[in-house]
């Protein structure tokens, strides 16, 4: 009876898209151990791009910043 | 101090129910291993329908196909 | 199809007293919204005491500060 | 960057095992989301048996009462 | 490779009190445990104030009984 | 009463730099949006090396992966 939290940020997905994630991460878990689909949970949370940082910055300035770098090195 | 996290779909929980998962969570935390009600937090998340997979389905979809597997079983 | 997860720190709880918070989680997820049993998960995670704060503290420090306080007023 | 965390029983799953749940939800988000692994993460949290409920039971009680079950109506 | 998730109450968090949470929070791990901030994910939920429970009451109800108390007792 | 998890790969954080992470995560709740250090928790995860994936490898084999990379750039 596996659980699956898949957090991603909130840029557009669609239902059919999460429908996939959901057949998918279910697919997995019963392929590679066993588990029953039937008691196979996969919650999916969006999360704002204000809400969620990498490199010590929320995301759109860390991809600013990442296009900014490779601005100068090219 | 305890933390409980009590993730259901949103379907129309009114602020009178939440409260009840709040003050039931911490009585049982209370009850059964004597925390103290003070420090004990309780998080409700409430889920998209079409954030929330089981049987590899998006709820609806699950929900419609268990219907249509009892009315063709009935 | 709730989710519930307990977090409580690492002190000895038994599998009797996990029995009776997944039994009692259930119910009142059953009571106050109505949700099958059968569907409802409940995960205890138990947390060693160094890996716990509050108050800007480890719990075992946090404690011993709480009393500290209680004898000098005392 | 997508976050996924799987959680699911500890009952023997193996290091491959692991490593394969990795690749596979590390996959599903590049597929279907067009995810760049290096930036996704997996986080795989095995619980024991006594701290995961579902039926309002410790997965081992509810497992002996589904097998009852199943043997009174056969 | 850390991550961190801070959940708070809604309350107006603003876009520049987010990313000062997401620098903090990258540079406490890169400080302490030589994390490297470019693997370091940080992920901010804000909670409805209907949503957290503490002493047993949702936010507002539990503030206001504080209050109460202060002003019985001032 | 924020909340703040913290998961990190287990490899030999001592009491001390724990106990650093939850005055440096609840400091900067203060910090940022005024939150009171009494109701911040902070939970610490020690997640072992084959439990936490990136790239779509479980971390060690993620870093031989990388090294051996730069070996060849080099």
């Amino acid at each position: 009876m596996p659980y699956v939290n898949i957090k991603i940020t909130r840029e557009g997905a669609t239902p059919e898209q999460k429908a996939a994630l959901i057949a998918g991460a279910t697919d997995l878990l019963a392929k590679v151990l066993n588990k029953n689909p039937a008691t196979t949970f996969v919650v999916i949370d969006e999360v704002a791009l204000e809400d969620w940082g990498v490199g010590g910055l929320p995301v759109e300035a860390y991809r600013k910043q990442a296009l900014g770098r490779l601005g100068r090195d090219g």
